[in-house]
């Protein structure tokens, strides 16, 4: 059986014979538009396909779409595209080798794989005219019907990798690649990145635990620990990142990128390289442009930060000073705020910075893309972690000087109340206020456990709810533009099963990777920024993301299209975020363990100002040198990936090294020495025997003349 | 008269010829050994010679030694040596294209350059046997009579040289490449970053003028503007390494070094990229031996400080509290401990490390370099930095509570004495200790001025006192072995005057880049950590370095042996060490301007250590965040060097694409589809007319339904 499994995963091309050879399907939405543009778009659609040469079959989507079927014409269409990628690959050094000049041996050697295959029919379809593609842009400009351009799921494929991953602990390297020849190396490199730090995490939910159990709270071996752990992971995923790159070969394909086609360029230039003329956009233009992202991220900050300061404060009056009427009601109030107005805030931010990022005009698709990423971390930084640095670093050292100034409404009686009656106790503060000590303990436990729990569920319940409500939305647009939707009668009976599985992954949603990545980080953050209030973290992440990894694997297969398989050579921006965590985990771990170590409890002793400063300053530094020598060492180990590249380099030269190589000296002594004062000095003595002598004469003479 | 310098300049392959077709010298000293061994290793060595295709001419060196003129003894045998190294560089990736198959003609298109000339023969002579070399060590081993191995210097050509550079500002690029023929990289990339500072010290030297005039002492926003200005040019420099490297073609030659002859191999395992057997070292025990630099790094650091705080003390003692008998004399006691006692306490530290580097076994000689450089920077650091960091950090603001204490041995009566009557004022001590705050101010203007005036007075006239020493030396060592020199007379008449002038080249010392490499770091680091202290240091680094630059270059004509053209890709381990000092620079900075910058005459007021920390924390952070923008900034900008390897490599490649495409696909139209279901699926519509009728009929139909 396992067998069986097996022969499925690693059979690329069956794949595609169980779709009846579709290699794309192209939902052309008319349903929103008026019939006579729909039929103009339609045309312009086949043409457009059928220019670039691919071959169409049309059904009924229903529901007021049409599914337009999409393969390469012939095999040698194809080939072709194959060669000519390869050979750009290797014009930009992405290949070491250039593919053979013999395309069919060329295949033979290197296998097409079917991610390979679907990224090729991909740019074919949405390559700008000018660059040898139909130019289909979904949603965009002319192509506004056009709801989506997808490859249709392997089933087959889908049911052996759900089934081997749920049924073994690890996910080898060999799952990964098979992964990648489905699904692109974008994808994979998610899985790649989720395994290795999943085992990772194996070594950090022991520490975590033995800490936990064994050493005191807020423990300062924990804390060093947990962040050299950090520094290793992160140095290793860094070498893991470009060793993955080189053995699945797109080592600097990031460099490789489509162009955008909203990007706009400033002149035509003579390109110094290719000397084609390409669109132009200065440099130094965008750069300036790019200065505006500080004054942004900073505002966008204040902002967040400013927010959540003010609801904390409100919880805090709420949950521990206030004692009035509705209290009960009330202690949700916070809540409420912070779920509905921080999506408002984010998703203006988030707005603000797609025009930022627009205004940045990148040339290609990745670029555009980190550029973003990186705006909206500085959201997911803020509202993932800014509620647990107020507790740890105000709220509880300051909580008590804070809060009995937190009333400022004067809606609690003063603590005077206390000497009144047993009876008055509802207007009644606490004699006292002390700081809650648990509180910080609690929301990392909450942040760690609870939360994560919940993203889980919700990232399996969310595509379900959308997908439903998106297809009663699709039925008003439909009723409002007098489609009537088919209900797949006219379906030839030996299609129909066929149809109704394109029609229902046509309606999945869009699996994006940044959400999953992103999710990951900001998971990572919470470990090297709090697990010394919590150690068991570490315990709670593993156990979450064996689930999660496997729960992403049938994400992709049941909830989501399938994912055109787009290349990448890193996961991209999210590095260096994860440097960063870990550098602010540094940061955030002496700040803590010198606040709260001694403390019982969790209550911080007497602190200064200076020697807060002075355990960051120190163990920030220490950091930095670990971070230098981890990197250092392992710059020193060789790493298959490298090796296998620099063998590769080695072997196309020493290639054309042994075709070329008859060149040798033939030996005409003396022949170089000619004539005049030149040939005078070097006539002297002849060959070695000449030279001998006269050196023994030398020295002879000298001991000599002292005999003498 | 400008225009025959420059042909001279622009000559490559005169010089050879007016040193009479020598292309080395091996400088064989007999005169510190016996007969018997001395004719025996004489017989080996031009027969090792002879074997590698090497001419040898002797003659007689005079004062116990033997001057055996080297070269190579065909033009083809070079020709193929020459092109042998090219095909390396190729191999190894220094070079993008390989070389012509046919080697007259790639010798044709690529001339070879005099230093590419010398330094092929440099590695037939000194390569080991088993690499095609002659393997002779210089002063090791089997060779220990060969005193030195040297081209001769092209006189003309200095003489054009010194006369070009001493009479233009600048010094061009193309007077660099010039250099660069002639002596290699490794001595072009020196004088390359000297001019590349020299312009950026004219921005340095105009801020600072405008502080010291303008700006009250210890301005804050001249330190940022200093720290700014490190910055930049350490991010601009690591640039034009790059750029410099590429132009010059021996990017990545640093990979590329020759193997270190002292190298102890553990085992011989085959290479698994070229499958050659070669020596092997593991890289983790390397890893383990080199982490002993750690404790090494520190040791010697305490030790040095140690020495420094100690004899700061007494100097302060002396000079400021003391007051009793033989004062004049005893203040001259500091300098004269410290004169004699660091350099035994470095030379001891040296040896340790140079122990420890050997340990360390090194593949090749720049790894072995660059570690052995990196652990002397300890020991430059400290001994250039630390009295400067006492007086600022130690001396100024403690001074009024140590140095009361320092009269240890009661040597200053209590201040009472004063009381007593204008008479006993000899054992007087001041009434209360005022700490001199000028002192800092000097000490930075000594280290600024006066050290740098006297380092390049001695820099002249050392070599010229070591020669009149080591003249002396062996003229006693040739009397104790029984050998009186000759003096000259037994000449041929013709040769005389050339014999007398390699005889006198033969004297001159080893002209070593690091020192000069070191001296320029150094100086960097006094701007960057000090210069807040007195702004006009960079108006004096660049008086200073204006005259450096010739006089350096006036060093290698006249006071040093010509040095071996050796490659390199960059200026090694110094860039890190520029960073490094950047890096420092906005720590004490930060100090200094907080403890000195609202101070009258550069007393500091009231400080507190936090206020002290949260400046360096601060201003480290500003460091970072800035060096991260510069350096995204600068990454961003296209650099010519870079831009001409993109160029090459695209070129290369561009070629064989054209070479080998003739590939292309014929219109072969649905030559894919074949039979059974998939074919029934793919056969309904015909062509892109069938697809839109298809299309049409859809979109119809459900419009239709509505209309019905």
């Amino acid at each position: 059986m396992a067998d069986t499994d097996d022969a499925i995963l690693s059979a690329p091309v069956a794949a595609v014979a169980s779709n009846l050879g579709v290699e794309y399907v192209i939902s052309f939405r008319f349903g929103g538009s008026d019939r006579e543009k729909a039929e103009a778009q339609f045309e312009k659609l086949i043409r457009a396909l059928d220019n670039v040469g691919l071959r169409t079959e049309v059904r009924d989507g229903a529901n007021g779409n049409a599914l337009v079927f999409v393969r390469v014409r012939s095999e040698q269409k194809l080939i072709g595209e194959v060669y000519r990628s390869r050979v750009k690959d290797w014009l930009h050094g992405v290949r070491a080798a250039a593919p053979d000049k013999e395309t069919q041996r060329s295949l033979a050697g290197e296998p097409l794989t079917e991610a390979e295959r679907l990224r090729i029919v991909w740019q074919l379809i949405t390559l700008p005219e000018s660059e040898g593609g139909a130019g289909i842009t979904p949603k965009q400009g002319d192509w506004k019907l056009i709801e989506s351009v997808f490859p249709l799921h392997d089933h087959e494929f889908n049911k052996a990798w759900m089934k081997k991953w749920s049924t073994t602990w690890t996910v080898s390297p060999e799952e990964l690649e098979k992964l990648r020849d489905r699904f692109g190396e974008k994808v994979a490199f998610y899985f790649a990145f989720l395994q290795s730090y999943l085992s990772f995490l194996i070594a950090a939910a022991a520490i975590g635990a033995s800490a936990f159990f064994l050493l005191p709270a807020y423990s300062l071996a924990f804390a060093v620990t947990n962040c050299l752990w950090s520094v290793v992971f992160v140095e290793h995923w860094k070498r893991q990142e470009v060793d993955l790159a080189v053995r699945w070969g797109v080592r600097n394909v990031s460099s490789l990128q489509n162009r955008r086609a909203q990007f706009v360029h400033e002149k035509e230039v003579e390109d110094p390289v290719t000397c084609e003329v390409v669109k132009f956009f200065p440099a130094w233009k965008r750069l300036a442009r790019q200065s505006l992202q500080v004054p942004f991220a900073l505002g966008a900050s204040a902002i967040l930060s400013a927010l959540y300061a003010s609801v904390f404060a409100v919880e805090i009056f709420l949950s521990e000073v206030y004692n009035g009427p509705f209290k009960s009601v009330l202690v949700f109030l916070p809540a409420t705020i912070l779920s509905t107005l921080v999506p408002v805030f984010t998703s203006i931010l988030t707005k603000i910075a797609k025009m930022l990022t627009d205004f940045e005009n990148y040339e290609n698709e990745s670029s555009y893309d980190a550029a973003m990423i990186q705006k909206v971390f500085v959201f997911n930084f803020i509202c993932s972690y800014v509620p647990l640095f107020l507790t740890a670093f105000i709220y509880v050292p300051f909580g008590n000087y804070i809060v009995p100034h937190l009333d400022i409404l004067g809606l609690v009686t003063p603590s005077e109340s206390t000497l009144d009656s047993d009876s008055s106790h509802i207007f009644e503060a606490p004699a006292v206020f002390q700081v809650n000590p648990d509180r910080l303990k609690k929301q990392v436990i909450y942040f760690t456990v609870t939360a994560q729990v919940v993203s889980l569920a919700l990232e399996t319940l969310v595509p379900f709810l959308k997908r439903k409500i998106f297809r009663k939305a699709k039925e008003y647009q439909n009723a409002r533009h007098g489609v009537v939707p088919s209900d797949g009668l006219t379906d030839d009976p030996a299609e129909r099963a066929f149809l109704t599985r394109v029609r229902n992954e046509a309606e999945l949603g869009l699996y994006d990777v940044e959400t999953d990545l992103r999710e990951m980080c900001v998971q990572f953050g919470y470990l090297t920024l709090f697990s010394p209030v919590w150690p068991l973290a570490a315990v709670s992440f593993l156990i979450n993301n064996w689930i999660e990894l496997r729960s992403d694997a049938a994400k992709i297969c049941v909830e989501m299209r399938r994912p055109v398989p787009h290349r990448a050579d890193s996961i991209g921006p999210w590095l260096n975020n994860l440097g960063f965590l870990s550098w602010m985990g540094s940061i955030s771990s002496a700040a803590l363990i010198y606040l709260f170590s001694d403390s019982a409890a969790g209550m911080p002793h007497s602190l200064t100002l200076w020697g807060i400063l002075t355990a960051i300053l120190f163990s920030e530094h220490i950091y930095f040198a670990t971070t230098y020598a981890v990197r250092m060492a392992m710059g020193k180990l060789e790493s298959p990936g490298l090796l296998q590249e620099r063998r590769e380099r080695f072997l196309v030269r020493r290639r054309f090294l042994e075709e070329s190589l008859g060149v040798d000296e033939k030996t005409e002594p003396d022949q170089k020495v000619t004539i005049g004062k030149e040939g005078e000095f070097w006539g002297k003595q002849h060959g070695a025997k000449g030279a001998m002598d006269a050196g023994k004469r030398i020295i002879g003479a000298t001991y000599e003349k002292k005999e003498q």
